[in-house]
């Protein structure tokens, strides 16, 4: 057993919208992303998505409307739910969600990230 | 879908020991506890826990040594492996784990609490 530490572990990271994973927990992953811009609409089919934002600001759209999520919140994206996560300025995001999500959901495309360990 | 804030939501608990379910994201429980004091030694046979510290330091004793979890920093116990946590000074954390898991694990006593939802 081994604790991490999220600022420390973000500081690595220099790619933005390509989630790191750090921990794993029942079968669902921990992972570390940094945000800037927008990113394509998308949905998972089968897995809820957790965002909870360490730092700066993310705004969720979804169909029916933004959400902000600010630091020291979560927001749960249930499977199915069409959403696209904005970040004006630079956001830092923990993500629990199943080993099998890939970033794109069923959208796919270029913006397409394999999930590396760190 | 609604964002929850962590401090807002922590301060409305007053019980040491007690967590309080905030979310769910596939089948696993986001839970906010208050920890201070000494916990009971106990494991959970076949649920991991992850502990994300929000504020203070969490001391978590396992049977080859103590670990010290700082603010920002998380910890995965995989399932079957004997804890105790301990907060030396009051320690806020973030708990993912199964919507069935007991607190107290298989141990028990008079520490075990049923998780409300907030």
């Amino acid at each position: 057993m081994q604790s991490v530490n999220l600022a420390a572990t973000l500081a690595l990271i220099t790619e933005y919208w390509s989630p790191k994973a750090v921990g794993s927990v029942n079968g669902l992953h921990v992972k570390l992303v940094k945000l800037k811009g927008e990113f394509v609409w998308h949905a998972h089919e089968v897995e809820d998505e957790l965002f909870l934002v360490l730092e700066g600001t993310l705004r969720m759209q979804c169909r029916d409307g933004d959400l902000s999520v600010g630091k020291g919140e979560f927001l749960v994206v249930p499977h199915g739910t069409e959403h696209r996560p904005v970040a004006d300025d630079e956001v830092h995001v923990l993500l629990i969600e199943p080993a099998s999500t890939v970033n794109t959901g069923t959208a796919g495309g270029e913006r397409t990230r394999a999930v590396e360990w760190f």
